[in-house]
């Protein structure tokens, strides 16, 4: 969201010139993917959630609740098969497909832990096999497993550039 | 500043994890430095005032508000000579001495009016014309000529990193 004179707003905080949300990917897994899986609560809305794969990526800019040239959501993650891992990568008009390999994201803390995986999508409008490469590209985080809060989690935050 | 967490703090807010000072060379003239020349107050300090001549560049991190990897000072500009335009480049172990040419900042409001001047500096240790050169940089802005709002302004902002 922007107010009239470029300056982001968010609800109930309106920011100083200058100031963005630039997180880094330990912040991002870290702070908001893991905490949403922990159902707590954020004081300050910063990322929007909603099922991005119901949505063009062209589309989804209009609904983050910041950002510029990036935004951020939380997306519920569906599956191919009601039995199997394998992700469900169709959208609106086209379909996400993975890119390069996936990079772990790893704790600055002392542990240098594995705490998450970063993957990089491309979105292809029609229908796959074939399909149109775009120059929409987004990155998925997820945690990394076993360090998982609650078991049961199926949400991760897309970011979208 | 920065808490223990990490987590960057300005007096009187503190910011949601992964929000950070970015500002953009047209924030930076048009907020920040015209307003500091028209004596404005920010209702939120920002930007340190101090004479960073008097300092060498690794000493000037701790005195920022805020930063990673970059950090913001509004600093008066001192004369070569009483009546010359020059100004004295010479700091407490060092001296910058100016690299590449000048760039001008313009808005990206309908004019596009050139609205200040960014001028590149890299540190020495030792005396000019010796000195060894460090990996320390500035980037010094000004209010373009005829722009001021006030004629007799000698402060500027330096982005250090």
């Amino acid at each position: 969201m922007a107010s009239s004179s470029g300056v982001p707003v968010i609800p109930q905080i309106e920011l100083p010139p200058g100031f963005r949300f630039h997180p880094t990917d330990e912040e991002l897994v870290l702070h908001y993917l893991w905490r949403k899986t922990e159902s707590a609560t954020f004081s300050i809305p910063v990322i929007t959630e909603l099922d991005l794969y119901k949505y063009d990526p062209w589309d989804l800019p209009g609904k983050a609740i910041l950002g510029e040239g990036e935004w951020y959501f939380f997306s519920p993650r569906d599956r191919k098969y009601p039995n199997g891992a394998r992700p469900n990568r169709a959208a609106a008009s086209g379909f996400w497909k993975a890119t390069g390999t996936d990079r772990p994201v790893h704790t600055s803390r002392g542990t240098l832990q594995k705490i998450g995986v970063k993957k990089a999508l491309v979105f292809y409008k029609g229908r796959a096999p074939k399909g149109v490469k775009t120059t929409w590209v987004m990155h998925e985080y997820r945690l990394a497993d076993g360090i998982s809060p609650s078991s049961n989690t199926t949400r991760k935050p897309g970011s979208l550039r």
